[in-house]
């Protein structure tokens, strides 16, 4: 098994439009499951690093919402880029115009040769129906909708890679009320089935509990559902250093059969803007992290790709400017050699 | 056992105002399940053959909501009316506005010895509160909330023969999530409770999966619950020629325990305005679908008086000229010698 | 044990701060459950009379919501109030509004020595979100986001020392669907364990069916919950006299076990304002029920301080003064010697 290199992914882009200008890639080669990878028609792995972006509708607020964003997430070696779908925001523009927003984004990473993680970006716990602050506030009902309407209108659309059916599932310490993995397990399993229903063709992402930390369950009671893949949210203050056997533990051990994708990680200083647990930490971290991915092969996606959100990936909108996490991974995701 | 005449029915109405018109109804006889049949309070048995009304709020928009239009059903042979109820028409027209409706329509029909099913007009999966458009969309919640104000409001109206509790169950091939008889059967027998404890003394109606066309799990678990009927919507393309033996399978075994009556049947050609799966055919399905019902005692009601909604029973407003099957049906209707 | 009278109860507020008046009171001891009984710090058992305000809402829209009104209450001798928080008036007047409203009556009754309940005002059955009418109309998921939000909020103020979960749970016989013990049971731990973890350091009190008047699934299927009460709303006509034997076998025999409160107790004639089942009766009842908690150490907190609302405990909002009841209550209430 190798690891690609972008550049030789082009070549199983199908072109189809005979017209179109040389070299601007129309469609990316479909994704799957093969044992615990994602890999492309050429069961070619696929190992992904790559930056989330903020949510879109808040970026076309903010006048962001454009390709150059995405030719910076591209310039900085990204290879996949998360759309982070916050239900409020989905609730204030409304389902067309959203809808809207992310059309024009999967066409600019489609040219763009990046893949597209498609992400219901609540936190909280959908088995009360409760949830972090009002932003991620959601129904059970209105989940399945959203993913009814995303598989009906990107499922066969091999830009759009991945669907993480919900971002942070937490009950935060029983505040949100109370939650099971039985419970949780066939929640996203009706979602998956749903997703494949409408057509969804792409891979369906799971997340465990504690903020989409802790996957243990996955041990002895993985889900029912064949070609999916596993998430984990390994901030640094999850745990103290050393890492990695408490991260083999927690997560990690899931990569021996199932592909991994840690579609949040990050870092900040204690005194830079935003600063929270767990996400404080340094240098350290991003080698730690880094290192424990490529080791293993399993893909990771930076926090986040936005000037004031944390932990921010830069500084400001005009030079992009890296912060001190910019500066780690922005280098790091340019050293990868594919070929 | 016979079949009654509309004549022979009115004897038995009792009028409760001495200052009537001669012959002018006033109330019909309560219907009520004997064996597996509907009879009135002589035990006679009831066999309906009747016609879909569009929804009531749809054609008070029309300004079609009138006597008129209930007198022309009538003229048809029709000795029943359905109503179907939109769940989005509800909700536009708001509760009293649309019991109002309600109240003109029952009224309408109780003068012209009609009598009337109330349908809950909702496609899809309340199982997972998902349904086939935005004109279904309901909750178990709402559901629950209408059928405890239809009961409230006409359960001692002896016009209002039938409370059909859910149109069309289906799970549409998956994209509405997943459903189980058991959970169904559950929900059925909730809504029956809910009707009786508010005085509704008519006669709850229950429909299977697939748009209301497989009754198959009656067989084994049929509901917990006295004085109920059984619902099917045999339209032509559910199954391929010769239909009878598979009806039976599918949906006619029912009889022989329970009243069934197919609240939804009716055919267009290909070319026909609206023409769709499943009920596209010709008039050897309403030679098979009637005399199935008749050689049964099934009661039938064909979908829809109507000049826009498929399949049509006439093609325009002003003449109520009748469209293909509108020919058929109306001939039919006309010809029961109920003596 | 002895039943303290409320001036021996200063001594043990904690005075946080030193600029204040004389005598008035900064913060109340925070009771607890030890055993069958509400005990303070000094684990000296609390027995409370006390009377029920109208909705703070409503209070507000009068021009009632005021010290002046809490000061009446504390002078009719009460030593708790309950605010019942009505699902209808806490939308209407929205989150944060309303609980500034109730960060006003809160103080009055601390300054005052009042404890607080605070009553989530439904009436019906949260097993299917059917409610008595619009007013008491919730949902689940809102009922849990009140807690939520109620014990974040008021967690660690003493002065609330009850947090009533579901004032009065109801099908209504069978109209509002069915509802069983283990789901409500359930559900109450759920409301309990979102009350704990947002910090709510008071008493939730648990109701039972037939609108919060019988407590006997609880003689074999208590909550599996720690330090929490029992509430019975036993109005005269919900037994024929005599009523002792019949409340002992109905909820009495709970306070064998679990600490007892009767959230709402009350009664008028039958031409009184309001007059309904099952309030009426007259001064034999007051005698019965205030005897009956005497003997046995209940709480009781009489149905309701408003001109308006039935029962009343007075008439006219200038003088307050006493309705039949209220003769009788404010008699009785400021007739205890805590000694
Ligand atoms: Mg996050
Ligand atoms: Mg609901
Ligand atoms: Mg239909
Ligand atoms: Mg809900
Ligand atoms: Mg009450």
């Amino acid at each position: 098994m190798r690891l690609l290199k972008t550049k030789l992914i082009i070549p199983f882009f199908i072109l189809i439009s005979i017209g179109c200008y040389a070299n601007e890639i129309k469609e990316l080669d479909r994704l799957t499951v093969k044992g615990n990878s994602f890999v492309n028609s050429e069961n070619e792995t696929f190992v992904f690093r790559g930056l989330n972006a903020s949510d879109p509708n808040h970026l076309e607020n903010l006048g962001h919402w454009n390709k150059s964003y995405f030719e910076e997430i591209k310039k900085w070696g990204a290879n996949i880029v998360r759309l982070p779908v916050h239900p409020a925001d989905w609730n204030e523009r409304g389902k067309e115009a959203y809808l809207k927003l992310l059309n024009d984004g999967i066409q600019w990473a489609t040219t763009l040769g990046l893949y597209v993680i498609i992400d219901w970006h609540s936190i909280g716990n959908l088995q009360t129906e409760m949830f972090q602050s009002d932003r991620y506030d959601t129904t059970l009902k209105e989940t399945y909708d959203f993913w009814r309407t995303i598989a009906s209108e990107y499922g066969n659309n091999t830009t759009v890679a991945f669907y993480e059916i919900f971002n942070e599932p937490t009950t935060y310490g029983g505040t949100l009320g109370s939650a099971n993995w039985d419970t949780w397990k066939t929640i996203n399993e009706e979602v998956i089935g749903i997703i494949r229903a409408n057509g969804g063709e792409g891979i369906p992402l799971v997340a465990g509990f504690n903020w989409a930390y802790d996957l243990t369950p996955v041990l002895n009671e993985p889900l029912d559902a064949e070609g999916i893949g596993y998430v984990s949210h390994p901030y640094p203050q999850k745990r103290k250093q050393p890492w990695d056997a408490q991260w083999t533990k927690d997560w990690g051990f899931v990569k021996d059969k199932y592909p991994l994708i840690l579609t949040e990680v990050g870092f900040c200083g204690p005194d830079d803007l935003g600063a929270h647990l767990p996400v404080i930490s340094d240098e350290s971290y991003g080698e730690a992290i880094t290192k424990y991915c490529d080791d293993n092969e399993i893909s990771y996606v930076v926090w986040v790709f936005d000037a004031q959100w944390a932990p921010r990936l830069f500084e400001d909108w005009d030079s992009y400017k890296p912060s001190r996490q910019g500066e780690y991974f922005k280098k790091k995701l340019q050293s990868y050699n594919y070929d």
